[in-house]
């Protein structure tokens, strides 16, 4: 046992998970390994059966995660060369909602033997999609009735979150239904495995269950009218004990710590989802500064001292990022994917072979013609709704757009284009937050974008007018639920009071900082005006050609 | 000399000439020879010098109009065993306003030793751009005016036609503007070779320099408005005389005769414009019959009873076409463009393996793609302006624009919408004519687009609700130019009376005809519907975006 203390963080991604062991007093991370899930996201069949499973489904096997725990935690330690006895906490975060039915006890019902084939019985992956039709008239009962916590959410509950997921199998699967005794988070279930103890966190409450501190759940009378079987769901099958993030939620169990090479007693605090936690693992604890999670899409966090309703935001959930303050979710559901989608679908195979020729790859090519431009000299503006917006419109059914193409238009010109849509995009959030009373000052950006592609930062920068910082960490999940794990801790044993004394210890940023270019500003002043209008047109109703061709899209393949 | 006649016919386009040898009893082509202009177009610097041309400049060399009847024409007669003995005439049609200064006796500028040097002493092609200030002034100047004419041009005069050409002339080069004692379209320069008579045609003048058969020009007063040495411009420079589509110009020089390899004294008519031409050549000499003459940009040709005034048409001439009746010119910019576009930009690299693979182009792979799709199926929907839109907005700062992609959109799916753009383009121009009082109850394809692609004249038929038929010849112009050859020898010599005579034993059409599907026609005009809307929103004036985002792009390129 030496003087150095660690703690694990345990991030649960969508197709892996990543595992990685920090040192306490610094941050350091000081090793890392990742397991990929042995079924993956579930699809097209159940394990072992043959019978097709029904369109959208997209659900996880439970005993994935725990063979994540048992494979990465025993190789981070022996990567770091480090005594289970030093580490003195290890903290988790999900994406969510990832759901799961299961018995008193935590037992999935998937791990029934006679409930197995019924795809119900299985985890519900974030992505399975299949309960759009509970959702839409969750939200048409819940417009009607004039419930007030939908402005929380956007005016609008996505068919992915906890409510429409439960009702979908109630209304396919009641015998599913029927058998389980909790519906509840992956999040939330990881850390009943690890506890024995079920403590459910506030921020997959709040997010992704409709809970909130002051005013709990919908009222019954609200669950009746969905279906009179659901009226006592909240008090029965879900839970009205919810706990702040950033408190302990019980110790590692012996049984556990056995099968993964940990001591027995260390701290495990509340479950995190992943974005979430990525916010302090970013240095920011604090109302004013957003974080921006950027991969395929964008997650928006930031923080406020009140509660605030602001258009087509995610939620607002108190405790739901830093306990004792509101933390706001807005996202893009849409940001990287679009390049991916140009560089697999628009781009001529000439820029293929100078890319080879070049040893860069084809974003990096594409990333350095763009960047030979000034703003606004490609002549191009695009709506990025290539898989809908989320916020502010909060709308599945938007669709892309570009406008200006000529004759002359390039790769390039359309992959710059896309990359000042997101923005465009981005800023449209920003003004919403800010026109609703919750301040921002300041940007910091995390995930997978933001270390690939420098004229992204910068043009992010000019569009916004604002200084964005980078994330010191590029696994901000694992290194957030780390640091929980060392607050859960607590300063006696090593770790820290609480998450904003643990971030100013061990989160850290970048050296780099994008600063807005006012030349570039005064261009992107004038081409988001133009946006905007754009923006409103396709999104707001006044011409909804995107849904019609939508709809016919769908009638014509039948 | 044997008892079967023939006539050739020579079109003149913008890389090259081609003559054709035609049997005039049957119609059949007989022999087909091409010859490139040595100088081709010269947009870069003059032959034999080294001094850069300024920009938006398209010339030519008129010694390669005579080179191309040198070497043609030999080569036809030689390829067919046919004796210049039963060459009954020979006819010309030309690209327009491609035209030059000239002395009183015909000859170019630019073969004067003291003026070759200066690039205005040349041939401006129809595409020489360089005097859009001059057409902007003047389309100002008659509109303040109250200008009646302006109306039957589409409310607008463009700067590739004869007077905004003159006018650049005389503000950039005062100097050739003196020494010209003629500003003569090239058609009718060929035909002045031929002949030895400067005879200028109708169609000429009233398409492209605003001579109307009733009213003649503008005013001297117009003409003063813009520069008082303007003023007597049309009674000096260029002539009152005009001569209707299927007289006879004169007859062939014998110094002419002796160049080209044919008999002196046989029939030339007056000259014609390729895509007027190409009207009778495809068998069309009534109204209600509309002509899409269809390539990189189509031309849209109807005749009527009447004149009439059309929105956004290019122009209505008096024998304009045929004789007797009112021509009718439309036209879309950009048409075959939009696809060879896609192909150069937004075709990824599988794609060519797989067209490769199968010895196909990847055209032909993508008209195969896109023709498995049902209407509606891709979801999107364009608008064809990536090269401005002709008619009928007449805007050539209008730019493209395509809603309704989604991640899962391909290259085919682009493909479709593009072709299914220029077919709304289509739709509209009809529509316009139709509103108008200029009856169209059946379409007519020609040109190089036609014959090389189904699944594009499918979706005409069942965007337009029309049926459409294909002419029988491509290389129309050419054969038109044969047909009116013999019409201008007569009877007498073996030829015919008309022109309408002449079309009914020389012209022919395909056996295809492309009828509308119901189903199609029923989900096109849903999605026509919604072209409209767009159509309108982007082009008159409810949104700009276009012409700021066109706008910003000059300024930030300066």
């Amino acid at each position: 046992m030496s003087n150095t203390k660690y703690t694990i963080g345990v991030d649960y991604g969508t197709e892996s998970g990543r595992a990685v062991l920090v040192n306490v007093a610094t941050g350091e991370e000081v090793a890392t390994a990742v397991h990929a899930y042995g079924d993956g996201v579930i699809d097209e069949r159940l394990p072992g059966d043959d019978k097709p499973l029904p369109p959208d489904f997209a659900l996880q096997n439970p005993q994935d995660y725990i063979e994540v725990l048992k494979v990465t935690i025993p190789r981070v330690l022996a990567e770091a060369g480090v005594s289970p006895d030093d580490v003195i906490g290890i903290g988790t975060d999900f994406t969510a909602c990832t759901m799961l039915p299961v018995k008193a006890d935590g037992t999935p019902l998937c791990q029934i033997p006679e409930l197995r084939n019924n795809p119900f019985s299985w985890i519900k992956l974030w992505k399975h999609h299949a309960a759009q039709a509970e959702a839409n008239q969750l939200n048409a009962i819940a417009e009607e009735r004039g419930e007030e916590w939908l402005g929380l959410y956007g005016g609008k509950i996505s068919s992915e979150w906890m409510i429409p997921k439960i009702w979908e199998t109630l209304n396919k699967a009641p015998e599913i239904f029927d058998a389980a005794d909790r519906f509840v988070e992956a999040a939330d279930w990881i850390v009943w495995q690890l506890t024995g103890q079920e403590r459910r966190a506030s921020c997959t409450a709040g997010y992704k269950a409709i809970w909130n501190k002051e005013k709990g759940y919908p009222s019954n009378d609200f669950f009746a009218a969905l279906d009179p079987r659901l009226a006592d769901l909240t008090t029965t099958k879900l839970s009205t004990e919810i706990y702040p993030l950033g408190e302990r939620a019980g110790s590692l169990t012996p049984a556990m710590a056995a099968q993964i090479g940990l001591k027995p007693g260390i701290a495990v605090p509340i479950g995190n989802v992943d974005a979430h936690v990525a916010v302090p693992a970013s240095t920011v604890t604090a109302p004013g500064t957003m974080v921006m999670i950027m991969g395929t899409s964008t997650c928006h966090l930031v923080m406020g001292d009140e509660e605030k309703v602001v258009e087509g935001m995610c939620g607002v959930v108190e405790d739901g990022i830093i306990a004792g303050l509101y933390g706001y979710e807005a996202g893009q559901s849409c940001v990287g994917d679009h390049f991916a989608w140009l560089t697999d679908n628009c781009v001529p195979p000439s820029y293929f072979e100078e890319a080879e020729g070049r040893g860069i790859t084809i974003h990096q090519l594409l990333e350095e013609k763009a960047a030979a431009q000034k703003p606004g000299e490609h002549g191009l503006l695009a709506l990025d709704w290539w898989n809908g917006n989320r916020s502010v419109l909060v709308d599945v059914d938007l669709t892309g757009m570009m406008v200006g193409m000529t004759l002359a238009t390039k790769a390039e010109d359309m992959y710059r284009a896309l990359i000042e849509a997101t923005a465009y995009g981005t800023r449209v959030i920003i003004e919403s937050f800010v026109q609703s009373g919750v301040p921002i000052n300041e940007l910091v950006a995390a995930g997978g974008l933001p270390g690939r592609n420098k004229l992204l930062m910068q043009i992010y920068a000019d569009v916004t007018g604002q200084e964005i910082k980078i994330s010191g960490t590029d696994q901000a999940g694992a290194k957030g639920s780390a640091m929980f794990a060392a607050v859960a801790a607590g300063k006696a044993a090593g770790g820290y009071d609480d998450i904003v004394e643990a971030a100013t210890h061990m989160a850290t940023l970048q050296d780099v900082v994008y600063k807005p270019i006012p030349e570039h500003v005064e261009v992107y002043n004038q081409l988001y005006a133009d946006y905007r209008i754009l923006h409103d047109y396709f999104g707001r109703g006044a011409n909804d050609v995107m849904k019609r061709l939508k709809a016919l899209r769908k009638s014509v393949r039948g």
